[in-house]
């Protein structure tokens, strides 16, 4: 199998994500260059002595001339102008991103380069801190990265792009882009809606009240300190899984709320509450599941690679 | 002033604030003794070198000779027995709490002990797990300990309290009982409804979702991690204050699924929770200050330090 410190990758954006990106493939040697609009940015990263530009058309120019890997790291909201360069200048190249909704990325690449190859990515890993001074090489270390799993996604395509994530220490899990587009709702983006509403609350009470915020608030908290522009490209981009699970917490924080008014009590939320998180302390805590008896390329294996996915296995290579 | 190292604790309930409190307060060489109605607490305890004891009846007896300041730190729903039984055998000793709400633990104090000496505390901090071997000495160090600040609280009092508070590390916040409570419930009570929430919404949706999960959940779910009958007491004590924050966070997130139904966009709540975490970032960062111009005893000394505190001043001694 080829791996990605085998093969070029060319970085589109160089903020937290795509830049901790760079700076993880170079730190293997791996041949990695990478495009980003702010010549501050690039020029950042080439003090710190990478291959970064801000010319879009040359990088891509060289991302064709090396057959490199291509990956976005821009939010979705920019994506549309960066996908028709690479259509008109790296149209052969192997495409993959890391964005944090799939369905809509999927709709911006069929549309804007169509008949493109394309196999969609998204490390679970970030920060509350955004941009080149905040990446970190050592970012997606034991994080998990979907990658895009559909039933006509090819196989070596879909190998080249779980090298990249491997090698970059991550944990590939197999996804369709709507299955994982319901899970980043649920885990990730409404996670931020409700530590921003717990933040407004908390604030919003009298003074003292900040003064007196501990850890509940400070951990709750903490994601609603992610720059507002980068938050609203991300949930706005999943506004259909989002407004589900955002009404499903609605429904069930009036349920509390009836029932604390009514009985007094609010055994129903912190007892399902606590069991959720029991699960996921779990779940994080285990031993990684590797998937089995599965080739990849063989018939079927999209299909049985997200089956074992959905059982909480994990592929490890 | 007189410290808390100079006079004698005694701390009925040994679980994580108690048990905290005895070990940190026993390593400065403090006379300080503990009761706990678990007999295994108390071996474990005892074991680890400190003076505990199972027997209440003889515990409080030690206190009225020692002249000890007693700290409640059970929960709320355990307390009443528990002040009788001060009442009937060390009715001179002041009394203090740990307790997270304000007013009900007064309530019950003066139901219970009429006239007792009390004045009220809520050191804030924690973990999301409870028991003598959750205990830590450096729990309180930098925390913020609220001291129930009323007019009519006597200043000799109030400043054996604040000793203690300040002897562990802490810095106290001085602060009436509904204030506290409103504050509490803002930022630890209601957060603690949001985590429940965040957690049960996030592990609902597929068992490929809490794989997937990373800092966005791990952080904001955190505390609904806490035993479920310790969060109840907690919450339940201070329901009043509870229903006008989870109105108000119910509102808050109705608005924002409306918005995001009708105009695709979650601006305003985003923006609002980055705007209060920026405050929260920025008084947490902050110098702590000094209130000034007090002096514990002078004519309306109780009104003036909590309207200090009103102005995100601390008590620094």
């Amino acid at each position: 199998m080829s791996t990605a410190s085998s093969r070029p990758v060319c970085i589109l954006g160089l903020g937290l994500i795509g830049g901790s990106l760079l700076r993880r493939l170079a730190a293997d040697q791996a041949p990695v260059f990478g495009y980003n609009r702010s010549q501050a940015t690039v020029d950042a990263a080439t003090a710190d002595g990478y291959d970064a530009s801000s010319d879009l058309v040359a990088t891509l120019i060289k991302a064709a001339e090396l057959d490199a890997v291509i990956v976005l790291a821009t939010p979705v909201t920019t994506l549309g102008p960066i996908v028709d360069a690479i259509a008109d200048h790296a149209p052969a190249c192997l495409v993959t991103d890391v964005v944090s909704v799939k369905e809509e990325v999927a709709r911006i690449v069929a549309r804007h380069h169509p008949g493109g190859r394309y196999v969609g990515g998204h490390p679970m890993a970030g920060t509350a801190y955004s941009g080149w001074d905040a990446t970190d090489p050592s970012l997606f270390e034991g994080a998990m990265w979907m990658v895009t799993t559909h039933d006509d996604t090819p196989a070596d395509d879909w190998l080249a792009v779980a090298a990249m994530a491997r090698a970059v220490g991550s944990n590939v899990v197999p996804a369709a882009n709507d299955a994982h587009d319901r899970a980043a709702a649920a885990i990730s983006h409404n996670p931020h809606l409700t530590a921003a509403v717990t933040a407004a609350v908390g604030a919003g009470e009298s003074s003292l009240s900040l003064r007196l915020a501990a850890g509940s608030f400070r951990d709750g908290t903490r994601v609603a300190g992610t720059a507002p522009d980068l938050q609203r490209a991300m949930l706005e981009a999943n506004s259909v899984a989002l407004l589900n699970t955002l009404s499903e917490t609605i429904d069930l924080l009036v349920a509390a709320r009836d029932r604390l008014r009514d009985h007094g009590d609010v055994a129903s939320l912190v007892e399902a509450g606590h069991r959720a998180r029991q699960r996921y302390d779990a779940i994080a805590g285990g031993e990684l599941q590797p998937i089995i008896d599965v080739t990849v390329g063989d018939d079927g294996w999209q299909q049985e690679l997200r089956r074992q996915a959905h059982l909480a296995r994990v592929w490890l290579g």
